[in-house]
């Protein structure tokens, strides 16, 4: 079987325009809370999800496995059951009161993808998988990437044992609860075995506005950022009465402030020289306990996160953080107490699969631009595990993990089209 | 009578050791709330302390009243009672887990001069009051000087119903107790009448470290600081997902860090043109039930307290925040709400008291230096209701408002040895 023609591969996903958009309304249906949805990782919200899709992958005759991290495997059978399989996935989990399509669009892709497929004749050459992941959204647990590091037998010790945020139950009863074995997972069991998976893919709403400023609607991804994070820095003064002249002010809220401008001007300065990078102080503040309007501030705490797509480059912003510090420390008589240090690898996409991609896109003549991913993503623990990965971007409006985030169904089937003419390609033949 | 002889001075302000002693000993243990005293005003700290003044006046045969807002009075007799009187005070209150010498200093060393002039044998010409003020301290009701304003018939409209941060009773409520009349405060009256003041003096603990570097026991006050402050500055931005690019964002946090800086760099702009002032940035702060380590922060709040020692300076600094304000709004994409605006007048210092003040000092032959007070004192609610008002600083060692404010009894009887000597001068002849 040779390349699928253009107008008939566009025309075999447009056909599954109804399937896509009755599972959007009813997965938003499923995890309805007012303001936006919540589909709560290993609770009420992700189960529905979970069943929702389920049901669809049924309909279309799949193969359902689910496994100790209780993710959801939606197969259709290749030729060759034995060769390694294609995994196209996403995550089903969401923050509290997100967006409708943050992960799930991923998974809809998948099904809209194995569908066409079937539309257009094809029985693929190996098993193509469609995965829906648990409990990407670190907020949750405090983990990222649960579900598909407990796929691929890579949870960080002590992930079991931490508790959800609200319902304050560990990570292990929670999985028990949604019918996985937590006890396979401690034992370090996997489903999915890297040498077994020929490649992943997933397909996700952009969370940041650069294709609605583009004006297309989609982007091939280029890399997902690796980061250092500090959760929690404390920086040490004095505390002191309001009218005590600068010379003798140890105020840690101007050292936090002079710290933020200069992690700034860092940022600026790395990006003028065409490297891409993130900044993000989340938590910046002065003691609630301590606090007040006529005291100079003699404690602050803040988070750090810092991103990039370039282990040599996170290196080289982490030793700039350090400088950073000293300077701020000799020069205002502070102390920064940095607290733990995390780290997550960056994500590397696969260069041929990023230029198939391209190729695809272009062959069906849907605008498409290169761009770093904006966020952390499975793929990046897929890439991390040996798994050759890649990521398309759909235009996204008004941001992502927040009840306004916007994606057209158009751009939607954009997306899902270039992942079926990638699919068809590497699985037609 | 003529002058009196330094050493003879010296002598009877240093007879007076014991009772100083004595007198700081006594309201230390009054006032223990480990770590540091405790004097709440209107509340059984500062009623102890209220009591032991009130007992040492008792015994050096002073005449004890007290007025509306429970401040407490003292006076030694004058040999015309019907000239305008003298009063040396300062307020009995302090902060929670404060030092034990903030504000009682001043009142033990009026109780010292008095002493002192009676040991020289001199009646004064006119009555001398030592006054224990209450409630100076704005932590409490966040209203500042209510024992001097009430006193004077000027408290702040509203200010009788405010409610104590710790017991949530009024200020009315809490002045009945102590056996004040809110009535009377209520209805304008006042105990004293400025046409009836010759002058007030106050003796206060240096609350920075100015006299500790010049290495000198006290100062004469220059000025009192009017300000201006804004309790609850807030910063509107997005809150966005953590890998927003730069050009995307309008993080608040970072306009609060910018906005903190350039208000420093208008700091030693300002000094370096030889004009003195202070910024203090006491709550500088993300919103903690949004904020957190992978979100842009959308929301940030602050306090902001500028002062200045002369009204003009303060007006021009308003105008020069305003300014930062625009900038960064025009320059982030934030809005800044800066919510209410309070102020409080220049507290002027009389010039032929301050000059009479350092004369004595030289003839004492106690080094002294000329200091802008760091910090507001009831001697600016005396001076705003057109009392000549003067103040002297006393070293004292790990600033005030902590338990670690440290003054010598020595510097001490420095300070009440000029406040003595300036007396002496005025009424002794």
């Amino acid at each position: 079987m040779g390349v699928i023609p253009a107008a008939e591969l566009r025309a075999a996903v447009a056909a599954q325009r109804d399937l896509a958009a009755m599972l959007f309304d009813r997965l938003r249906a499923d995890g309805l809370d007012e303001p936006g949805v919540s589909r709560d990782p290993y609770g009420p919200g992700e189960q529905r999800a979970h069943a929702t899709i389920a049901q669809a992958a049924t309909r279309l005759s799949l193969e359902i496995q689910r496994d100790a991290a209780a993710n959801l495997y939606m197969t259709m059978a290749g030729r060759d059951r034995i060769a390694p399989s294609i995994v196209l996935g996403s995550h089903l989990d969401s923050v509290p009161h997100g967006g409708n399509f943050d992960g799930a669009a991923g998974v809809v892709a998948g099904l809209v993808a194995v569908a066409s497929l079937r539309r257009l004749g094809i029985v693929p050459a190996c098993d193509v998988t469609v995965m829906g992941i648990r409990a990407e959204e670190s907020i949750w647990f405090q983990v990222s990437y649960i579900g598909s590091r407990g796929a691929l037998g890579v949870l960080p010790d002590g992930a079991l044992d931490v508790r959800r945020i609200d319902t304050g139950r560990t990570l292990a009863e929670h999985i028990a609860d949604c019918g996985g074995d937590p006890s396979a997972l401690r034992a370090g069991q996997r489903h999915l075995d890297p040498a077994r998976l020929r490649a992943y893919l997933e397909l996700h709403i952009e969370q940041a506005p650069s294709l609605v400023e583009a004006g297309k609607p989609i982007a091939i991804c280029t890399g997902i950022p690796g980061n250092i994070r500090y959760p929690e820095v404390r920086i040490e003064g004095s505390h002191d009465h309001v009218g005590l002249p600068r010379r003798f002010r140890r105020d840690a809220a101007m050292a936090g402030a002079d710290f933020a401008m200069q992690l700034e001007q860092l940022w600026e300065a790395t990006e003028a020289r065409g490297i891409p990078m993130a900044c993000t102080i989340g938590r910046f503040h002065t003691d609630p306990k301590m606090h007040g309007m006529t005291i100079v501030p003699g404690t602050f705490c803040f988070s750090l996160d810092v991103r990039a797509y370039d282990e040599a480059v996170l290196a080289e912003l982490d030793r700039e953080v350090d400088g950073i510090i000293s300077d701020i420390e000799h020069k205002r008589g502070v102390r920064f107490h940095r607290g733990v240090k995390a780290r997550a690898a960056v994500g590397s996409v696969d260069p041929q699969i990023r230029a198939a991609l391209v190729s695809s896109a272009a062959a069906l003549c849907i605008p498409a631009i290169e761009l770093g991913s904006p966020a952390s993503h499975d793929a990046a623990a897929f890439a991390a595990a040996g798994v050759l990965s890649a990521m398309i971007f759909v235009r996204n409006e008004n941001g992502s993990h927040n009840p306004s985030e916007a994606m057209t169904i158009e751009d939607f089937l954009d997306g899902a089209a270039v992942l079926t003419d990638w699919l068809a390609r590497a699985v037609g033949q």
